[in-house]
Order: structure tokens, then C-alpha cells, then sequence
């Protein structure tokens, strides 16, 4: 193998595959970026064996060529070095060539880099995706559908279906599920596409969420979803992320959620979250962030947290609206004020069921997300 | 003690002396921050008894009044909690009422925290410095001394003199120098004053110095500096920053920078320092970050570093000017990186004097700057 390139399409490649390789692996040859040029241009892949990223770079555009591939060939080079080399390269063009079966030379300008590797004939080849089974997004859905609700997943172990959020295609409609079993965050949203189209229980790990949300764009540009059994793909240009799926059952949280309340307020989102913040700095030392939320038939609403060490705090709101009976209650702070992170509406309502059951918090705007948060038993 | 004072105004404040609480002190009422209000204004102070930092804040200026003070008197409040508090205040203004004689009522709009704190007849008083010996510097300068010469202190704490920076005063000229024994980085500067003005030894801990040039202005605005044998103190306007100084002696370092030497050039700052930090990708890992450099006649600079594990790099420069021998020497790339990165002149000089004695790196354009290194003997 025998390139040159342009340093800064390079890069940005490199960066993308390189969010997919982990340190801690324990199979050595995936501390490495694999690399194979071919006439068509440079492919680029990392994994984790969770995750993988492969991304293509053409050997041009319309305007330019990135590159001349002067041989084909392919290379695995360790990621913790490849990365900042290629990044701190001074020149507009750097060539990479092959060094017997396992090295490089890397140049640029007059940096030369002979980097160690590992064969890439031993490098796992990544999961074939029939595409059959697949729906279609704008990027910027995915990336609100994975923020508002990845928060909610659990970050323990002990019951690894809750690490994941769960996906469920039904009549033209994605629904994202995440809960840690205090808390429950909903999202859904429709597409077009095939009706017949339908998939339950796809748990897809909260940390590839995230990696993958890193890469998806804030715009219109689609991205392609293709599911099977252990693995989903997400395409989008010149692009592709593979996650593993978590095996189990997730559990069946439709008919977890209340339909009727006995106490229902609007809020303003903004000084909820506000009040809810200035509380927390008395109860955070507690670990439980527990506030307590009095409201009452005139509409006004109560928030106190007290700290044994630091003293207490006591703020008064208004609802917009209210209906039903007064209400004590407790809660954990924290887990209300990220769901209200990251609803965008200015206005939510909250439907309470008692002082001792779950309450829910929707926007007020829409209808296509719901956060569920079971109350804090205090004394 | 009763007062009402615009939020932004204190909350600026209290950011100030927050800056000199810790809370790993093991005296608990330095874990507070004294607020002290008098009919001219309020007074704030923070201390971990290495660091004091005292600020005024006047009942107002010219144009408006900041604060109304309804009842003189004085207060101790927890750091941890009360910073944040106040940070998190709604309203424009906010009021803080002393409630018994260890705590106190702090509202702003509809939001009313109580606060425990300690009592503040137990604070410790600060030292009174005789005003006789003092300088005065713009901030600017004192500013870019600090950066200058702190990153080069010791960070262990078996010889604690080379935890802090030594201030010489002599003939008006101020000169900072840090040393770890392995580098020596030395900033000296001009002043007008008194012309008798005279000190040596003073040692100030980097701690202090590093908070201290957070707080001074990148512009004209003078610092004054009181120095007496166990304290100095940093007057700005309306704010007090005082430090112990170390005790010990500092080493005479005036003859260690040697004033001939064999091979002397000029390079690029800029240039040099990409080339250590690429080269420094390889040896970062071994954590010595031996780099290796060969000097020819012509001008020709090599750069190389290599390691077992990941390979080699090798990186070519041209030396503005070049003087002296052919040279061949190893040394640890991340403290010459430290220094260029504070020399802000656009060439350097480097002066070798052998390749198994010290070398010193000075800007090519001004001489209040040198920095002093040690070889690292490879095989």
C-alpha cells in the first residue's frame, strides 16, 4: 500500500473510526485503525468489538482529487499514535506506505514516522447487514430522540437491558424507551416509509448512543437504520456505525404509565428547572437529592430541600393551571431536572397520582414524549 | 448584620475570596467565607491560611448605590454551599440577614435559603503588613512574570523551597526564577521606585502565584506588592491577596548559567516546538520524553525520538544561524516545550556547552528571559 493524501480530509476521517477504539480492549489487533486503499479510494475502520465505524474516502470530488493511490493494499496501525500523528502532520499532503506486513512509513513535509502495526489479515471482518429491514430519518431526529432519552438509562450493570434504550417500529411510528427503574423517558416520532414495517425489543447500549450521536449532524440529511437480530447499522454518507444489541427482554413499560391524575399543574419549564437547581445545592450532599414539592388548589407551588449541615431552602412558584386536590410529595431532584434538560417546549405539565405513585411530566406542546418518575419515600 | 446588594456585584465578589477556600483545611472555620458589613460597605474574606484573599465592595459609585447596609455586623458562611447559592439567585438584588449568631436568611425574589455557618468572632485575623516596603508593577507585567517562571517549580514536596518562585529585588529590577533542579526558567523586569530597594530570597509558593495571576488584569492597572519576611501581599484595587512565603533558602542560581558555549544557533519557536510535540508522540509513552538531537555545521537540526513499543520518527530543521561545533545530545522534550511555550518572541537562541552539560534557551529579541536545562544521559 502506497498513498498520498490531503492532511485535512484525512483527519477528519481518522477521527470518526478512531471514537470506536478502545484502549481497554482485551484483543490487541482492535487498539489498531485499519487502513486499505483500493482504486476507488480509502477505507477507514475501528471497533470495539460493540462498536464499529468504517468510513470511505473517495478518491475525489467534482472540484479536486483527495489522493493518489500509487499501490493498493491494506495496513492496522495502532490508534493511540496514528491519531496525533496524522493530526500534528505540518503538511497539506501526507503519503502512507507499507513497511513490510506489520509497519508504516508516515511523511509529511520533512517528518518522517515509522510506525509499528499490526497483519491486517487478522483484523475481524465486520457483520454483513442484509438490507431488507430498514427505516429512514433526517440525522437530526435520531440525534433529539437519542438525547432525550439516553439520560434515563441505567448505569448499572446488574440489569444490562436497562444500559440499553429500546426501539420499537410500529404503524409508520419509532418509539425510543430508556428507564433505570426510578425513571422513565419516552420519545417517539413518525417516518415514512414501509407500513408493514414493524421491530419490538431492539435494545440498542446507551454508550453507543452516545458515540453515535457525536457523529450525526443537526440537519435534514438522512440516515438509514438497518436492524437485525444482534446488530443495527446506521448509514449515512460515505459512513456506516454498527452497534451490538443487548439480549433481553426490555421490560413492557405501555401500561406503566398513568392515563388519569388526580392532580395536574402546568409549569413554567425554565423556572422548574431553575428552582429545582437552587434546591439541589442543599440536597446534593445527601447523594439522594431529595425535594420536597407542596402544591396547593390556588395553584401555588412549594419546593423545600433541607440539608441536616447546611440549612434549608423554601421557594414559592406559580402553575399556569391547576386541577385536582393538593398534593405533598417527594422527589429525586436531579432525575426530574434532566428530563427537563432536555424537553424544548417552555411549558410542561405534570399529572400526579398521589403522594405514593408514579407522576408524569410531558411538553405541553406536543405529544410525541412522556418522562415517568416514581416519589421518594421520606420518613 | 442586615443588608441589601445587587446580585452580579457580590456574586463577582464572593467568586474572588472563593478562590482562596479549600475544602481539605482541617480548620473547619476556614472552610467559610467572613462577609463583614459596615456603613462604608461590605468586606469579604477567604483563606486555607496559605492564601487570604480580602475584597471590598464600596456602598456604591458615581453613578448608583450597589447596597443598602440596615444593620452593621459580621458572618461566617459555608464556602461550598454559599457560593453556589448566590451564583443561582433570581433576582437583580438580594438580602442577607444574620439569624441568631451562626447563621443566616439569604432571599432573593420569591426564594428564601437558611444558611448555617460558624461564628465569626472565631475567624482568624488577618496579618497587618507594614507599608515601608513595597514596589508597584502593572498587572500585566506581574502577570506574564508568573507564567513565565511557575510552570518550571517542583511539584514534590522533598526540597519545598523548589515548590515556589524566588523574587530578588535589586537596583529596580525585579527578577522571578523556578527550578526543579532539572530546568531553571528566569524572568526579570524593570520598575521605577526607590532606588535602595533591596531583597533576596523571597520565596513564594507556585500555589499562590498560579491563583494570583487568575486575578490580575491583562492590562496597565498597578499591583502593589508589600513584602515582609513571612508574608507578602498583593494590593489591588479593593482587593487584598496575601501569601506566606516558604521558608529555606533558595539555591544561588546566578553562576549555573554558563556564558560561553560551544555551539550556539537560532530557531523558529513555533517550528521547534511542533517538531518536540510530534516527536514527544513516541516518547510521551516511556514517560521521560527523551528526545534526541543532532546539530551539523550547516545549520541541519535533526530531531528523532524512538520508541520499542510503537517506532520511530525523524523530523529535519534549518537553523537560522549556526556557530560552534557539530553536536549530538538527548534531553526531555516536554520541559524545553514548557519553556517555548512562554516565550513569546517569534526566534530563539539555544547555547550548548557540550552534550553532557547544561544549555540554555533565551528569545532572540530581549534579554529579561533565560531558561537552563539539563542533558539527559542516554546510552
Amino acid at each position: 500500500m502506497h498513498i498520498s493524501i490531503e492532511t485535512d480530509k484525512f483527519v477528519t476521517a481518522v477521527q470518526y473510526v478512531s471514537k470506536a477504539v478502545s484502549s481497554r480492549t482485551t484483543i490487541p489487533i482492535l487498539t489498531g485503525i485499519k487502513i486499505v486503499a483500493t482504486q476507488e479510494g480509502v477505507t477507514l475502520t475501528g471497533s470495539d468489538s460493540d462498536i464499529s465505524i468504517e468510513t470511505f474516502i473517495p478518491l475525489g470530488n467534482e472540484e479536486r482529487e483527495f489522493m493518489t493511490v500509487f499501490e493498493e493494499g491494506q495496513l492496522v496501525l495502532q490508534e493511540r499514535y496514528f491519531t496525533d500523528i496524522v493530526k500534528k502532520m505540518p503538511g497539506e499532503t501526507l503519503t502512507i506506505q507499507r513497511d513490510g506486513q506489520m509497519a508504516a512509513t508516515i511523511e509529511s513535509d520533512t517528518v518522517v514516522f515509522n510506525l509499528n502495526g499490526y497483519d491486517p489479515d487478522d483484523y475481524p471482518k465486520l457483520p454483513e447487514l442484509p438490507e431488507e429491514d430498514q427505516l429512514i430519518l433526517p440525522q437530526h431526529l435520531l440525534k433529539d430522540m437519542i438525547r432525550q432519552t439516553v439520560f434515563a438509562v441505567s448505569n448499572q450493570e446488574t440489569r444490562p437491558v436497562l444500559t440499553g434504550v429500546n426501539f420499537d417500529v410500529e404503524h409508520l411510528k419509532l418509539t425510543a424507551t430508556a428507564t433505570d427503574s426510578h425513571r422513565l423517558a419516552l420519545r417517539s416520532a413518525s417516518f415514512d416509509g414501509d407500513e408493514e414495517l414493524s421491530f419490538t425489543n431492539i435494545i440498542i447500549p446507551g454508550k453507543s448512543l452516545v458515540e453515535l450521536s457525536r457523529i450525526l449532524k443537526d440537519d435534514e440529511t438522512p440516515v438509514t437504520i438497518v436492524i437485525t437480530s444482534t446488530q443495527v447499522l446506521f448509514k449515512m454518507e460515505n459512513l456506516l456505525f454498527f452497534s451490538r444489541l443487548l439480549d433481553g427482554k426490555f421490560p413492557l413499560t405501555n401500561n406503566m404509565i398513568p392515563t388519569n391524575g388526580k392532580t395536574t399543574m402546568e409549569l413554567s419549564t425554565k423556572k422548574l428547572n431553575q428552582a429545582l437547581d437552587r434546591a439541589m445545592l442543599l440536597s446534593r450532599e445527601a447523594k439522594n437529592n431529595v425535594i420536597h414539592m407542596k402544591a396547593s388548589t390556588g395553584g401555588q407551588v412549594e419546593i423545600t430541600s433541607v440539608s441536616a449541615e447546611a440549612g434549608k431552602v423554601q421557594e414559592q412558584l406559580h402553575a399556569n393551571h391547576f386541577e385536582g386536590e393538593e398534593l405533598r410529595i417527594a422527589f429525586n431532584g436531579k432525575n426530574i431536572s434532566d428530563a427537563l434538560k432536555v424537553i424544548d417546549s417552555e411549558t410542561i405539565s405534570i399529572m400526579f397520582t398521589g403522594s405514593m405513585s408514579p407522576f408524569v411530566v410531558r411538553p405541553t406542546d406536543h405529544d410525541q414524549m412522556t418522562h415517568l418518575f416514581s416519589p421518594v419515600r421520606t420518613n
